[in-house]
């Protein structure tokens, strides 16, 4: 059997946070970490989720936890529920706060059912996941990826540094060290969100069983030709720096389809020319490349196959060609046990689903270092987020949860040995 | 038989130009039009003119105008020699001040050899060639393209009206207006030139006969997509801008391999991407596309094949596609007799030439629509043009010329009726 969410109280949660931070203007959400609107939503939650009996404690890295216990199992490990409540600048209202808000729906429908259970259930809201101070704070802390030097650099974009911005809201950033969990004290990690890409609307699938997050390396490239009079050098004669890089991107199809996968993302996203004029055949062309998959291997293939064309376009054109990896993270694949509980949750809510894996960031990929882990996407309408008409239709939402709640409570009844 | 010229007293003539407005930092030369370096040198410049004892006059322009006339033949129609006496910020020392140093060493020639001649002769130091306000005010002015809404109008880039820069020099811009020549009062315009590209360098000819200034067509391009994710948006549901714009480039090649000739240029100078951020896809791209031909046909057949393939690359990439058109300016012919003449000289001297367009604009063009007119290119080392290491060798300027001087020979001496 498969136990319901209720829509109606999971839709007037996230209207009812929606509120912090709202700007009547442009319709978005401004709550970005360690603001007056972060900051006054968890005060808010963290009586809320005591008005339900829970457990609630705020630690010092500004996550919101609330606990439910099973009677005499207050020490077994710990099924996660979690996504933040912070919001980019101008966000919409289902990013984070829906895996928060579902996971306390999870838990009224296990008191309202005095459905039994096994592990203690915590439902928590990170902090500063989506950057503002560089990103994923309260998943870093919690997972002991977070550093003393981590906390002592980060700065937003104002230049204001993360310790002040904590310190006006009481937190001293040293007890965000203390907040790290024992991998031992974690059954598995669980989190909803919505996709914030295309692929499920595209595929008409209303459930996304996620594999894991992309790795991505990031790429600054710089072709250096010669700036010339545009009508006084002949083509032939050209060093043109911005044809070397058209080139390139020419050859991103290419790239993909003899080394990537359906899973590969090759973005040129910054482009900047020097001298930049109209008239003037451009010297210098500046550009990003973004590059992603599930596979670090094919990650691997692709970057090759990428300075292999760079280095020959260049040559080709004339250019000299410099390129310096500003970063390179390993995917994260998702643990192949709460995958399969999730999709089996699927078929029997008889949801239509693929899986696929997440290009986005998530605090998931923290956790998944250290307990099993998975992560349920639904549908975002016309693929938008991060904007005020982010949105996802309540059906999906519903479905979502449903498969959040059932989910849940497989891993709770499933004979932890050897699974979970 | 042949005259020389003395190179000794060009080079000396060209230190002693480059005096004005020279930088010690950079060493480049500073003297843009109605600047206190671009009139002193106009000042310096009458009194050294008439030292030769020329007839010396500054128009209403700002042109520095110095006539050699023959006994009995003051009212005969002139041979105009004339390049500009300003220069762009950081430019180098032959830009312009070549055609005119080398219009007064032809005179000195002719007075010390006795050389009879039956046309008049007068160098024209011509005013805002480069542009601060616009370009061309002198040769405008002289061949009656000048109004007075773009006296009234023209602004350099911080604002500073034109008229305003010339009556700090006492100039009133109404009498820029009476600057105009008729053109029954010309026999034929001459400049000498630094090529200003990488041509003559390459294919080591010292001579360059000017054809005519392309035409010139400069559009701006807009394609508008949809920005995404970088990570979340499958390569095959983006509508990526910059891709786009990429694939045009890649296009090029062919548009003028198939509609265009050696002289087609097509330059891709400015691009602008919106948002710009490296994990973004491009939503937007924003360019420019210049465009130039010796033939007004190749320049349509050209503008079309990239309309058609921007339209097309549009829709391949669910793009939008805006275009403007800034400008188009039709190429100017040079005179066939004056070509003719320039050939032969250049023949005669023992000097290897070749024909070839200029892609840069040149006083020469206002003129090419009132009188016959002809240009002589020397090598540019490196192609270089426009900045301090603008350099061109002293042999290379000795021939350029010797080809002027004898061409102004060859025209003085020719039957007039029915060749200039």
């Amino acid at each position: 059997m498969t136990y319901s969410i209720n829509i109606d109280r999971v839709e007037k949660d996230l209207y009812q946070l929606a509120k912090f931070g709202f700007n009547e203007k442009d319709k978005g959400i401004y709550r970005q970490g360690f603001t007056d609107p972060d900051w006054e939503s968890r005060l808010w939650l963290m009586e809320y989720f005591e008005s339900y009996g829970l457990k609630v404690q705020m630690d010092g890295a500004g996550n919101v936890c609330a606990r439910l216990e099973p009677e005499g199992g207050e020490s077994q490990p710990t099924i996660i529920i979690a996504s933040h409540l912070d919001s980019v600048p101008a966000g919409g209202i289902f990013d984070g706060t829906l895996g928060v808000v579902a996971g306390l729906e999870c838990i009224r429908i296990i008191q309202e059912n005095n459905i039994p259970f096994r592990y203690p259930i915590e439902i928590i809201a990170t902090s500063e996941e989506e950057g503002r101070f560089g990103g994923m704070l309260g998943a870093q802390a919690l997972t002991g990826s977070l550093t003393l030097g981590w906390l002592e650099n980060a700065k937003d974009p104002t230049g204001e540094k993360i310790t002040d911005a904590m310190a006006k809201y009481g937190l001293d950033y040293h007890q965000a060290l203390h907040a790290v969990r024992a991998p031992e004290t974690i059954k598995a990690f669980l989190e909803l969100h919505i996709e914030q890409g295309p692929v499920l609307e595209a595929s008409k699938k209303t459930i996304g069983v996620v594999e894991g997050i992309s790795g991505v390396f990031k790429w600054l490239i710089k072709f250096i030709g010669k700036a010339d009079h545009a009508g006084t050098a002949p083509m032939n004669l050209r060093s043109d720096a911005f044809m070397g890089l058209a080139e390139f991107a020419h050859e991103i199809g290419r790239i993909i389809e003899e080394n990537g996968t359906d899973k590969t993302r090759l973005t040129i996203g910054r482009v900047e020319l020097k001298p930049g004029y109209a008239h003037t055949v451009p010297g210098q062309a500046e550009f990003t490349l973004v590059g992603r998959d599930m596979s670090e291997e094919v990650m691997k293939d692709v970057s090759d196959s990428c300075r292999k064309a760079l280095s020959a376009i260049a040559r080709r054109h004339r250019l000299m060609f410099e390129y310096e990896q500003m970063s390179w993270l390993e995917p994260k694949a998702c643990s192949q046990y709460v995958m399969d509980v999730i999709e089996k949750n699927t078929q029997e809510l008889g949801y239509s689903y693929q899986l696929m894996p997440s290009g986005a960031g998530h605090d998931a990929q923290f956790f998944s270092d250290i307990t099993p882990t998975g992560m349920i996407f639904i549908p975002s309408v016309g693929g938008v987020s991060h904007a005020p008409d982010e949105w996802s239709h309540w059906s999906d939402v519903e479905k979502g949860c449903n498969v959040l709640l059932n989910s849940l409570l497989t891993i709770q009844h499933d004979n932890a040995e050897g699974k979970a």
